[in-house]
């Protein structure tokens, strides 16, 4: 037997033991794993530093090292992110829709743990201890394959864990470190369809379309954040301004930053040198249509790429646009289902745009990084979703269950 | 581009038109379908009878022969089947879980269809207008690839489907008949991640693990049902006798029939051969553990294989197990997530049962028959998962659509 499945079988084995354990027991390996990390604080951060050595060394880039970086001040924020999961309510063993049925038979659903869940992700080694926490605390066993850069810092924070896990009374298998060798072995674990039931790859399009195509267990993945606001003919520009700036720029790096303005032509004229000035500010760099550029002479002009381009950077793409449905098949057309916002003080069109865009998370006269879990009022987040099977959006504790029917009866036969 | 590609890319633009539809424009068009059929009732049952034909002169077995049958009595209850589904609500639109959050944004989610749905199906043509009927309701296009032997009964249905659809002025390309080739076009459809959002495979498990297989979409997928029910210790045999009774023979063909009782030790003297009685009357073969034997001499041995057989006949396979624990053992060992049922008086084994048991469906004293979406209230089901992922156990319309978060704002921006 490889390696990799023996790990799939022990965890699967230690995913029975934790299944059925009530939200105090969870919570005290919790608090145990976060005690276990301020303790270790300086051997991780020797550790991390081994690796970061290598990874300059291999001519890894300041970003990337930026996010491998695990010391003092990170392994406290980490800490504190278990000790936030310990605060979460256990989403395990909920009833919802019960109904009393004619025959009296009273039918519900339950929540129950989904059992071995692969993470698939990149250089930050925080993910390692964020995703230990958010599977046990939903009662999940999960297998953790992260970045070869990041291999020695994750296997000591396995090992960590381990220990914290074992101290409590857990089985320690219920967190393990899939060793970051080649390609083969992510394809290895995603092939166990009898042992994994969800894998969750995190990091670059290359990463999470390996994990697609290679998968044969359930995948919830996230591809690109390409999103919109589109700035109606209504739209208030005492609203318009802040939003659009705080879409783009509060972080631009993440998924849920604005890529691309689309501006009704009724409201281009009063909206756009407002904006101008505005994102001139903000250092961000313009790129619109013939349109845009007729009232921003001094903006670049968009080439056909810079549409459903996802940026990342302080770059935004603008749009002047006819009316909604020109809007709306725009983002059908260059859209990831990721965040959509509008901007509009009709009623009417308001309703349209949230009954008819089909994206993870629909907006009206909010900023596009509200798409978030702990925004959103879920605690944390395991990942985003933007395919809707199984989880459409934020992915919280709940998403990383299932529910069961439960039938209580006295006797009752189908007739 | 190949022929699939091109219907796949048909039922997307459709599956765009027909998702904000209300839901009077899709019962009118429901109602329609169940018009037609009947209209042309004549036309199906001569067609049908040309597959039949052809299948018995092939060779096909009687079983088989009757489940491709769709005459006159199949036309008109596969007619009425479609008018149920006019009554049942809805689920597109509906709103859940909004709450306010403190900076005032009003967020929730929302049900939206799922899109493009590929049904992967055996011999019953009468699935190809249930199908369709389930996808149109909940404003999903459906892609329908049939059995080769129903093929002309299938590609009339689409036909007639297609009409009702364009005189209800909704696109007919929402409902499309797949070829009925070889599994390479099966494979094909699998493929299109692009364009389908979910697969369901309805059939053999040989079928159903090719379609797990060879899915670069999402599968939601039942394998066996391989169902089973414990007598405790504390159990009342005049809910044993008939529970038993039911579960096994009111339909043995189907996956939530029972396989293997299992029977506490200190109940199986005072147990077992009332039943025996019961099951010989209604021709239910029972093969027993060797514990079973001394009790039931007449009995048969089991063998290895008969535990986790699913035999879909009057067959029964008994084991006297030494307490709940060793039952949930062998489920954990044999059952395939199904349907699990107890018989006891015990609160506290209740309980256990039901939260220890992972399977789509765990009963207290109640028959393993009552898994499944009409029985639980879903109204008309489009198969039964036994995975956990996005649904597991009785898929009703709601299962045909997922939820994406709308939030109202009055122009907050994140800080």
């Amino acid at each position: 037997m490889s390696s990799v499945r023996k790990q799939a079988e022990l965890a699967r084995l230690a995913a029975r033991k934790i299944a059925p354990l009530r939200r105090a027991v969870k919570d005290v390996a919790l608090l145990a794993i976060a005690s276990k990390l301020r303790a270790n604080v300086a051997e991780i951060a020797q550790t991390n530093q081994r690796d970061l050595d290598k990874a300059r060394a291999s001519g890894l880039g300041e970003a990337l090292l930026q996010r491998l970086t695990l010391g003092p001040a990170e392994v406290e924020a980490t800490a504190k992110g278990v000790e936030y999961i310990v605060s979460l309510p256990d989403p395990v063993g909920s009833r919802s829709e019960a109904r009393r049925l004619d025959n009296g038979l009273l039918a519900g659903k339950q929540r129950l743990p989904l059992g071995v869940i692969a993470m698939i992700y990149e250089a930050r080694p925080n993910v390692t201890v964020d995703a230990a926490a958010l599977c046990l605390k939903s009662g999940n066993a999960v297998l953790l394959r992260g970045g070869k850069e990041a291999e020695e810092t994750n296997q000591l924070l396995g090992r960590l864990i381990g220990e914290a896990l074992t101290a409590s009374g857990l089985p320690n298998d219920a967190v393990q470190i899939i060793p970051a060798t080649d390609r083969e072995g992510i394809k290895e674990l995603l092939s166990l369809s009898d042992l994994v039931d969800l894998a969750i790859p995190r990091g670059g399009e290359g990463l999470i379309r390996f994990v697609a195509e290679h998968a044969r267990v359930p995948v919830v993945k996230h591809y690109q954040g390409i999103c919109h606001m589109f700035l109606d003919a209504s739209a208030d520009p005492e609203k318009a301004v802040p939003l659009v700036l705080n879409s783009k720029v509060q972080r631009p790096g993440v998924c849920n930053a604005l890529e691309c303005l689309l501006v009704h032509e009724d409201a281009a004229t009063a909206l756009l040198p407002k904006l101008w000035t505005a994102l001139k500010e903000a250092e961000v760099e313009v790129r619109g249509c013939e349109k845009t550029l007729k009232l921003l002479p001094l903006a670049r002009i968009a080439t056909e790429a810079d549409f459903g381009a996802e940026f990342l950077a302080k770059i935004l793409a603008v749009r002047v646009v006819r009316d909604l449905d020109d809007a709306l098949l725009h983002i059908g057309r260059y859209g990831s289902n990721h965040t959509e916002s509008i901007c509009t003080e009709s009623y009417a069109n308001a309703e349209r745009w949230v009954n008819e865009v089909d994206a993870s998370c629909v907006l009206v006269n909010a900023s596009t990084r509200f798409n978030d879990g702990g925004q959103l009022g879920l605690g944390a987040e395991i990942g985003i979703s933007t395919s809707k099977l199984h989880a459409y959006g934020p992915m919280g504790l709940e998403s990383l269950t299932a529910e069961k029917w439960v039938v209580y009866g006295s006797g009752q036969v189908r007739v």
